[in-house]
């Protein structure tokens, strides 16, 4: 069931989803030609894509990035691609989402089937290549609107829960960057490049897409730098703070302390306590102890600190 | 009312504000050889400038900054152009406050509009652009006093109200910078580049520009640069008056506490206190405090804390 | 013991682990054509990379990194080489763990030495070279794998180990890009160059060695970055620690402070105390007391703090 | 009295300090051909410099360092300067020092005049140039004394005063880098270019003054990277500090706390307290408070806090 | 005395150690065809290093670090240099070691004479710049010495200590990179340049001391990614540090202050204190204080304070 093909004209499309080693036998027992280095590599996860060129094919390798709502970490998914004249063989593990959607449109409706494979393989590859980085916009989308909802709350949220935040998002845009940044390079070589066996013109078009994903990474390094200025705002808030509390916590304690003393002093158990037994005594006192309170409080009100 | 037209000599100057799907519709029956995809440009919001050649006009879409007073934010307005021998289309939101005076003023005053409008269409987008570039002078400005009034309390300020400032400027020159950046290769663009539809010899012109606008990026890197020096110096200042209120606290703790424990021993209901009943027992113990605050205060004098 | 050499077709492969002086002169007496200070060098710890090119062979320095368990850091192991027409020599400390193992096995299993030495010795110097640069990989997991423990623990974990922590990776990551950066060059070299008395062809090869290499230092960067955001995560966290702590004590001393000054007021020695024989005293003062602690704490909610 | 011209051989160079629109006037009679344009830029103050190219002379406007005494500030001054064969002509604020004297010198003495004058414009122009480059050394060294002097009190000095005095170095590099790097670009137009209607072959003095001013771009640099460092370390003393102080509470608080609590406990009003009575009773309590200081003590000294 | 000149072969070495105007004057008379500038430039200290090209001879100003060890601090020492067919005229303070040494050596011992001076004034040149450059690596070691004893210290030292070593090594670093960096230029000039007047065929000798001095240059840009990480260490565990005291001093006054509060309301000198002549009042106050202290060191060690 994972290794489906679709026929439109002259030209098939088949895709393998999470390809066990039997799949990717099969693959081999209708594709002779492929490089076996190249159906091992469909096995296994590669960390950096590539074009591996042949006599009659191409072997792609790209990454794109996916969103992973329950860690809302960005992570990647990668297709393995073999493109020749008629043929087009998509390996994925089926997370990304638009190819997915892709197949199963083509699948399922005879109009979206001519619309991506009515002019060739290499125009279908441009199609798919072309929706999984439109695909990317909305990611960058909920990462810039993450980043705004913390400008939103920087000067009034939790604190611990705004870094945990920035954290994450700083995290997204190294892993974005790092997925798309070598994407760019592939996506020039199909753009400059030409194979007699794939039927060219199509250069317009990857230009669009080279654009679009250029456009990506201009927005990734924006919102580096806005999340980075977020960061150095947050941790000038946090200084400002505990500035703050240490005030209240010093003025309170500047001006009880003595007034513990004094108290302490007249609580002693002496034979003698000068004024003990005056009958104003107490409101001398007390009197005391106001004068100093307020005397404090002028202070602190000249120092700017009230 | 909102697709407005001007004649002078043999050019028309279209000005379409924040258009609806009708303008665009009539738009399209006046000029019948734009391309689609350009209409529809004009009705959704591009994040990026672009300059798109036609056989007998050009499609330009740029952006100016643009200053809202209310959130104190900078964002973006976005102008498409339609540009092509004897014809200039303009499409705004109508928030790019330059362009909608010039064209009030071309409307209702000959004089001006002849000024604008006399040599060209190529002649009235340099004017346009010159407009909307100059216009960026006053936002510069705008920034650098802000950040120059940052400067002069930073010292004095309240530091919570100074994080908020520097907090805001940064993130107005991230954007001001992202809105200027692709605007730059835009305008050289327009400097180097020759069109057969479009009356050259304006190189001077459009260099002219393109020293503006360059000016306006250097003048915006200079502020960076100055607005991140006054978050160090901000970070340095609560550091150091956290220190200082942390001494203080200090100080007085130091000099309370032992106060508080002698006067709560001789406050213990004990039945024999040494020198309890002594007649100058109150003497000699506050003479003890006297001597304790005095030898404390050296100690923190010879420290350097006083 | 230590110079040990294998014969395979027609090439040999001398081996020389923590040479002595009589070593090198032994080695000097096999091949008496090897330039002087070559001999001297692999007697002293070489810095850099080089290659030195001779008439009839090579004489390269290499550096990789070894990972030391106990200290956990990461230094580098020297590789000198002699390579020429039909021989292979290799100068070590014994601490490069692929090439010690290379050449065990090749001195073991002779379908392992066919393996290694059948296509001449610039192909064994490829082979051995390859599975040095391909051991890197695994030592970039770790740090990756050590990386993404601190990741995990930041928001949780005792601070003063992450600190340690973080130190620990950011020195292996200088240590290992300070030893990888020079190795690039020499291997571009490798691909590059010809030489007559060494059989080409290689420059596949050699290669695929220079993207695996290329890949590490990428993967180092791309750590680089992770760990400069978590250690700027954790100060946050810290200095949001502070605060936290800095707003318990303050509210605890804020609300018991003056509950101490009142006790204290009504400890006092004196003949009269206001109140004081009244039968419901206690109540009272206990009650302006409960009043006093009610007050703070709703000023503190509406503050926030709570 | 503002325009005053001096006349030696056949040129003349005539000097505008703080011109008047009447003095630009007078000017436009002088020098019919001077374009209107440039005319008008001398009573306005620009922010860039630039060299304007005509059939027979060049508009030059360059700027340089002023040290203002009184604030501390250094800001910049503006020098407009049109030359052509035989005349020079200088426009200012008159706050450029160097130039100032020169005029005056030359005017006053005609050995100086020669000197200055002898040789053609374009070398009177270098005479200028070069002293007001040579001027900025004096200026750097001021900045780079600063530093020094910051770099000995650090560890001593008062934290507030040392922030503000690196905030105004940090500013008025800034400042000077703003000022400087324009120029660079003037001066080695000026050392490349050849104008007809100006005398050559002052390459090599347009060198020197090319090399002095990169001279000072660097020494701009390095004292940036010194400033920089400076922050950095007062940023961790004023941390270390913080928690030295810290420290020094913590061991007061904790040591007498406990102790308050104690002689509290005896204070305390009740029919019955155990050992109140007993004759040892405060040589008892006493010595319980000393084995709790004691205990503290040891603790901490343990801990490497004393 | 401090002129002191060597003759081998047919050239001569003159050496002036702080010169005196007597001594420049002296060197006038033998050298008649040096420019006075230079003579003039031998007596004051130069910024940048330099080479002036003359018909028949080389007029070099060059700079080494000089370590001096009262301060700790790195400085560097000027060298003037005179080269041409014959004869080499050296000029320093006496500061840089290795110069003087080998002049020294040179005069006492023959050998050493003739393997200096044996070839040529431009190969005596090479050998002086080849020590003074080869004796930068001890200095290299000496500040990794140091910076590796701060890492090995870091977690346990005394931090403001560290903070000085810390401060001490970025500025010898920032000296040492600054005396380094322009040298780099000189000598890539005399490896790529010819003189005609200066015997050729030293090339492979320049390109050695080049790649020297770039190891150099390697190892101080490695050495100060190592400092600056360890100055962020230094930062995290000084944050951490005041963290950790000022949880043990809240723990400690959040217990002892209710303790506090409670004594002091059964030290009020009320007619009627409740339980106050119960039997058990002492054990019933005590116990309820007992409670106190449990809860709240269950409350904190809940909260992973203990």
């Amino acid at each position: 069931m994972s290794l489906r093909t679709l026929t439109n004209n002259s030209i098939t499309w088949t895709d393998l989803r999470k390809p066990t080693a039997g799949d990717i036998e099969r693959l081999r027992e209708q594709f002779p030609f492929f490089h076996p280095l190249d159906l091992e590599d469909c096995l296994s996860h590669l960390e950096r894509p590539k074009i591996d060129e042949y006599e009659n094919y191409l072997f792609i390798v790209m990454h794109f990035p996916v969103f992973n709502k329950a860690t809302r970490r960005l992570g990647s998914g990668e297709m393995d691609i073999f493109i020749g004249r008629g043929f087009l063989v998509t390996v994925t593990d089926g997370i990304l989402k638009p190819l997915v959607d892709d197949f199963d449109d083509c699948e399922m409706d005879e109009v979206i089937r001519r619309q991506f494979m009515g002019r060739g393989s290499y125009y279908l590859l441009y199609m798919l290549i072309d929706d999984l980085v439109d695909y990317c916009f909305p990611i960058v989308d909920k990462e810039n609107h993450n980043t705004e909802r913390i400008e939103e709350t920087i000067f009034d949220g939790d604190a611990r829960e705004l870094v945990r935040e920035i954290s994450i998002i700083r995290r997204n845009l190294i892993n974005f960057r790092r997925t798309i940044k070598p994407q760019m390079k592939i996506i020039a070589s199909l753009e400059r490049k030409d194979w007699e066996f794939l039927r060219g013109d199509l250069d317009v078009y990857w230009g669009d897409v080279s654009d679009h994903i250029v456009q990506i990474w201009e927005r990734l390094e924006d919102l580096w730098e806005v999340v980075e200025g977020l960061s150095t705002t947050l941790e000038s808030l946090t200084s400002n703070r505990i500035n703050e509390v240490m005030k209240i916590l010093t003025i309170f304690s500047v001006i009880m302390l003595p007034l513990s003393v004094i108290s302490g002093i007249y609580g002693m158990n002496l034979s003698r306590l000068p004024l003990a037994s005056h009958p104003l005594s107490f409101m001398i006192i007390i009197g005391f102890m106001v004068a100093i309170v307020v005397g404090m409080l002028t202070y602190f009100r000249r120092e700017g600190w009230l």
